[in-house]
């Protein structure tokens, strides 16, 4: 049987640099574009059908969003779960389904998800105040405290070496993660469509910028063996399968040093670890969270050539209208994609872009990812 | 010596799928896109940071529009071009440059231009009005008559056969052209950089649809012999730099049954023909167009994988609010790539999208891409 589509009028709850991919993809379908977001210079404001700007994170705003809408989805986790289950109950596609976002939002619910479900994650324990750190025994050191809610990018996590350092803690509810030896991190990022059909882009490997706390490079195809490849993308589709997400869900895992593979976050969305799709895959993380949540059959997610990406953070030490210090040096190498987010003011480590580099081989995009590491800067006019 | 970039305030002449796409990569550099369309309806109105309504073949309304903007730009031929000459001779960067686009807008400056330069073309000759047909000898026939301005997609092209034909003529400035055998249509996008850099887009060839006189396939790698390519590309150059572009420039070509190529239309803009770039290409004719036009370096053209573009149009019998049939069909291929339009109403062959089908074949390319012309049709709901 032929089936007729019609425009679909998507929401998506939050409109930063994500929700400014999807739209990128979007444009390309027929889907009309709701955007819901606090901030009027918001990197979607311009480029949605329509921008609403008002707060994710409450009720009623939410409800009355979702009910212009067909579909609603989300680029940002913190959001009111409520009004998406009541939106859901009520008819509107919801995807990632609030019970997905709702586990994600508290990393107290994630690691108990994880614990529940025999999915290896690094040893755990609830801290509901910071009086409760002061009974457990040296060995929990050294470790991460994390808060359960509202953290993201490096935020609202503490690094505790040593016991002595809990005078440091959050007072709120948290999780606190043993420290992990970790040889390197990895992300899978798995899609399921509403006909059930599960599809995992090829993994990635990742270095971190440890000051930043945020991702320096990424690297496709991964470096590993393959069967730590097979064990990661394994683990990973069941996690997407155990907590029934239709959607994208992307799983950050640490390899250790034994060579154990251990999921550390998840987030039900896309997400930096896929980036590099667009260029780099067949069909981009973008293209395939619409066709998951708009109900149009999964993409090939197959490699097209090896890819670095990096984040291209602000320039510490400059705060401001943003300027762009060697562009013409990098746009000169080939295979080089520059992708900045339209936010007009830069600050030391706001993601302001990334790019994505292509090469015939990974050593040689290595070597032009470093090369524009080294000359391009997001500074201030 | 390191040049620092800001952000450019980029106003395109025109807001139709050509600006659309071309949105679609100036989101990913600091361009701030304004446009100009009489629409508001148009492809462009909701994803420009900047529409104005109103008509880019007035005066007074372009010189407006385009003092507020450091670089303007066309995606349509038909512009005020007074208002291009004064604008550029007062600091703003018009390219392609006033003097590209007016003798574009004549098909009989064009035609003008190609026997002054040697420039291979068909033999042609200029009617003033209707009555001049009739001095002709029986040899100008069979020929096409083309309205000197304003035609475009076929429209303002008349088939004349026989002498007895011109009973069907324009009264208005045309030109004859002698009709040619033709083997097959070609084209080749050169671009031309503010450094005088200057890169061709790979040959590709076409398929016409006699029917809407439109584009119906395009592949790439042509399939035609290497010393014709090389001639063709070469052509191609030539008369982009016999012009003095700044911008790209699409030189459409006939191989006639001798085997000789003839330019036959060129346009100074984005093209139909570029559009399998986004997918196939290391760079698209829209980051190119970007490129050239912002003064950034130009980016590389080689081909990353054969493809076949297939465009998509209205289908015949159908008008009113646009409906998409097969389309879950089309999008289970890997390596289709659908790119609608954003038009809300279909007509009878009105172009609302396109299709890239890459595979690692010409071959299997070109059966997908049949499959998709059978499979998938714009109707209305």
């Amino acid at each position: 049987m032929i089936t007729n589509k019609k425009q679909i009028k998507l929401g998506i709850l939050g409109g930063g640099q994500l929700g400014r991919m999807l739209i990128r993809e979007a444009m390309r379908y027929p889907i009309e574009v709701h955007v819901l977001d606090p901030d009027p210079e918001a990197p979607c404001n311009k480029l949605a059908d329509f921008f609403v700007c008002g707060s994710f994170s409450d009720y009623q705003t939410v409800l009355d969003f979702g009910r212009n809408v067909d579909v609603l989805t989300i680029e940002i986790e913190h959001v009111n779960v409520e009004a998406l289950y009541h939106l859901q109950e009520n008819g509107v596609g919801v995807f990632p389904q609030a019970h997905v976002i709702e586990m994600v939002q508290d990393k107290g619910l994630q690691k108990q998800f994880y614990h529940d479900h025999n999915i290896p994650t690094s040893p755990f324990c609830f801290i509901e105040n910071p009086k409760e750190l002061e009974q457990l025994d040296e060995n929990w050191f050294p470790s991460f405290l994390k808060l359960r809610k509202m953290g993201y990018d490096g935020k609202g996590v503490i690094s505790l070496k040593h016991k002595a350092d809990i005078t440091k803690a959050f007072d709120a509810p948290s999780i606190l993660e043993k420290a992990v030896e970790i040889v390197t991190e990895l992300s899978v990022i798995v899609a399921v469509g509403q006909d059930g059909m599960i599809k995992s882009f090829p993994l990635v490997d990742m270095e971190f910028n440890a000051e930043a706390n945020l991702v320096e490079y990424l690297f496709v195809p991964s470096r590993l063996d393959a069967a730590i490849i097979k064990e990661a993308v394994s683990i990973a589709e069941s996690v997407a399968q155990k907590c029934g997400i239709i959607g994208i869900l992307a799983v950050e895992m640490f390899l250790d040093k034994e060579g154990k593979i251990l999921v550390n976050e998840i987030a039900p969305r896309a997400h930096n670890s896929g980036h590099h799709t667009f260029e780099a895959c067949i069909t981009s993380q973008f293209e395939q969270l619409l066709r998951a949540v708009c109900g149009y059959p999964l993409g090939d997610t197959a490699l097209r050539s090896p890819a670095v990406m990096v984040n291209l953070l602000g320039e510490p030490g400059f705060s401001g209208s943003a300027a762009y210090e060697g562009m013409d040096e990098i746009l000169k190498l080939e295979g080089v994609y520059l992708h900045l987010y339209g936010k007009k003011i830069s600050k030391p480590f706001r993601k302001m872009g990334h790019a994505t580099i292509l090469a015939s081989t990974l050593e040689d995009a290595i070597e032009k990812a470093k090369f524009v590491k080294q000359h391009f800067k997001i500074i201030s006019q």
